[in-house]
Formats: structure tokens, C-alpha cells, sequence
């Protein structure tokens, strides 16, 4: 089992538009330094899933039929942005496994083309294959799922977006025993934002949910300004995701 | 005055997601036969405006403050889903004029952002400089505007997305004498559609308008194959566009 993060920007991207701070001048050049939207790839033995969709290149990237599902956490553009040029595609159905959410994105739900959209409950396993799926509810502005991933003995957790999460959700993860957990992670340590996390929020859920890795996404430009200066004052076990990690689960 | 069509698919694109015909087995091998969401840039004298922002790369094509307006024909997917990126940018707001549409696409109409957008009035002409807009409504499923451009005795219509034109934009249009019309023609002669043209509505309407050139845009996959073996038999004043297209004014 492979996961790799495709994207660990949040909505603005890195480089922000128009932003000529030292962060985003550097991203400008040097494409290392760039964040899309965020999103990852999981890869079991021959079988790839899109976690999220907001990559503007998922046609050129994934050339059907090479995606075999997508989990979508919820609705918002910069998780779905990528599915509007695909839904008009030929041949098989792709699975989009996702929340309820009666108003979705725009006219996705609608007008779904190829995508076939799959709502699941929370806490109710998805068996595909050797892989077990379990949704679980986050707190966010939107209807939201983090994802538990599991295969042989392999645990992730995916939870993107969220501030905090629910007391039941903790305790649910901290019962499995996580290997990583990868998570929404916005902003600096002191700065609020009541649908994302900051990196004290992180640092706690890093304690209380016991992983041994977690690797933050969704970091705003801000927040890469304060890892600039500050990387080395994490925990070891808390490291800050890029465009391209790649962790593996033998 | 210079014209640039950047992009002239249709919401699928070219080539279709999943698709193995002979066009869209050619377009992934080679870029000269891709299209990409149907937009141009216009550009006069040091300014530069894009018409429609369905393209996924805005950002990086037209770094701040390089864009001086954005021109939307309507809010459909292709056609705005380049903006998400955008508007969380830093610096001076970007004009995005636009028609009366209380759904707009998604939150974008409700989170601005750096997007400042203006509603315009059919018939009733903009200034900005040298250059006059005036906004014309065309027939499609969303509220839309056409746009007719003019600049020291040049005249060039957008007409997009449309299916045929009203009578009184008609009469308007053959009035102005237009140098270029550049028109939504989604599908090969004989193929209905309610929201686009075919090709038997282009070659009426570029009899009925009276211009010296026509250019078809949102070309869809099917008229792009029937355009493979057909291409022949057009008017040499009915050209198929293409990506990267440029008509020069002077």
C-alpha cells in the first residue's frame, strides 16, 4: 500500500495570487516549493483512489481507466474543482464515495456524467478487496468525512478538513492504534480559524489520537511563512506534508 | 488589438476523458490537437482581458497584476472554474463583468474574494479607454451574454454559448459591418442541440450577419471528427479555431 500526497495547499494554493511574500516568490520558482489543492493517492497492488479531487489535471495525471474510485471528504471547490472536466468522459463508471450533502458542489450531483456518486454513513466500513474504509464525521462548514484506511495490520487516517475533531471520533482512532495520520493543518500556532486546525490544535490531536506520524496538510501560506523559520521546533513524529510525499505500507 | 483564442472545447474537452476515438487518440498524443475550455484573451495596447475563465492555469499564465478584466459570457462550469483559484489572491481587485445570474456557479458570487464582480446590462456599452463593450444576450440554459468588442473602426463579436441568436441581436450585429465574429459552434450540420449551434446555425447566422470572418469555438469531440474529413467543404470565411489561434486589429 502506497499513499502519496498530491496536494497539501488549501484553497489559495501556494503561490497565493498576486502575494509577493518570501513564501510565495520562492514557490514562483521553484516548483518544490508550490502546494495544490489537497488531496492524495492511495495505491494498493494494482488498484488507484483519488482522497479529494481539486487537482485541475486529474484527466492528464489518470488516464482512464487507471482510477478505480475516488473518496471525496466533502464539497467544497477546492476538493472537487478536478471532477468537472472528467464527469463528461467515456467508458466505465468511476465510484465518488462522499458524504451527504444536499447541495453539493454547483450541478455535480445533477449532472453526474460518468461519476457515480456513493454516499456513505459515517462509522459503516467499505470492504473493496482487502481494504476496509470507514468514514467518520468532522467538524467543518460543510458536511465532512475523514477516512480510516485499513489493510493488513496498516493503519491511516485521512482527516482534511476539520478543527478538531468529535470526542467519539477520537476515540475511535485512538482504539486503532494509527500508523499516520494525515491532517488538516492551516495555520500557525495562536491563529483561530473555526473550520481548520492550527498547529496547536494538531499537536494535541497528535497526543490524544497517538499516531505514530502525523503529517499536516492543507497549509495556508501563512503557516508556510512560520514553518520557514520554525520546521525545526516540531516533534519529530509531526512533519509537515508536500506536493509529492510519499509514504509506503508493506 | 490582438486576439488569442485560449481555449476552444467544449465542457468535456478535447480529448474526451476516456475516449478512444481517432481525434482524441491524436490530441493526447500530440498538444497541437487539444482543446481546452472555450476563452480568449484580448489585448490592447498594455492591457489584457480574459473572455470567460474556464482554463485551470490563470494563475500561472496571468501572474498579478497582468489581468485587467475577466468578461464572463455565464456562470456555467467551463466557463468560471478557472476563478476558484483566484479569488483568495492578494492585491488590487480584478473586474469581472458579468450578466445578472442570482445562482451565479457555486459560492463564487458570495465569496468574492479579490473578484469584484459587475453586473453589466444588455446593450448597454462599457467604456474603458479607447475600447467600447457592449454586452448582447444570447439563447442559452443559463443567463448569457455575448459580447461585441470595438476599437478605432474594428469590430469583433464573442458569441458564446448560443444556440442561433435573437432577432434584435441579429439585426445589431449585421449593423456594426463586424470584422471577426467568433461563435459557439458545438456540433457537425444535422446535430441538434438546444443550448449550441451546429453548423448548420453558424453558416445561417454568418450569411445573416454579414461578417467578413467567422471563427467556431466550443468545438465538441464529434464536430472535431466530423472536422477531421470535412474541413475541406467550410467557406474560406468559416474557420474552425483552435487553441492558441491569434487575429490581429490594427
Amino acid at each position: 500500500m502506497r499513499l502519496t500526497l498530491l496536494g497539501t495547499g488549501d484553497a489559495a494554493g501556494m503561490p497565493v495570487y498576486g502575494c509577493h511574500c518570501e513564501r510565495c516568490v520562492m514557490a514562483r520558482e521553484n516548483p518544490d516549493y508550490r502546494r495544490g489543492p489537497t488531496s492524495a493517492l492511495l495505491e494498493i497492488d494494482d488498484k488507484r483512489y483519488l482522497i479529494d479531487a481539486g487537482l485541475m489535471d486529474i484527466a492528464d495525471r489518470f488516464p482512464a481507466p487507471t482510477l478505480d474510485g475516488i473518496f471525496l471528504t466533502h464539497f467544497h471547490p477546492d476538493h472537487v474543482q478536478g471532477l468537472f472536466h472528467l464527469r463528461w468522459g467515456r467508458g466505465n463508471k468511476i465510484p465518488v464515495y462522499c458524504p451527504t450533502d444536499n447541495t453539493g458542489f454547483a450541478d455535480l450531483l445533477k449532472h453526474p456524467g460518468v461519476l457515480d456518486f456513493q454516499v456513505l454513513r459515517k462509522y459503516e466500513p467499505l470492504n473493496i478487496g482487502e481494504l476496509t474504509i470507514t468514514p467518520v464525521p468532522l467538524i467543518h462548514s460543510k458536511p465532512t468525512f475523514g477516512y480510516l484506511f485499513e489493510k493488513e495490520g496498516h493503519q491511516i487516517a485521512y482527516l482534511v478538513d476539520t478543527k478538531d475533531i468529535p470526542p467519539r471520533v477520537e476515540e475511535f482512532l485512538r482504539e486503532k492504534q494509527l500508523e499516520t495520520v494525515i491532517i488538516d493543518t492551516c495555520s500557525p500556532p495562536g491563529v483561530e480559524n473555526r473550520n481548520h486546525n492550527n498547529l496547536d490544535d494538531t499537536l494535541s490531536l497528535h497526543q490524544r489520537i497517538g499516531a505514530k506520524k502525523t503529517i499536516m496538510t492543507h497549509i495556508q501560506h501563512d503557516f508556510d511563512l512560520w514553518l520557514t523559520d520554525n520546521c525545526d521546533s516540531l516533534p519529530e513524529t509531526v512533519i509537515p506534508g508536500y506536493d509529492g510525499y510519499i509514504a509506503y505500507y508493506r
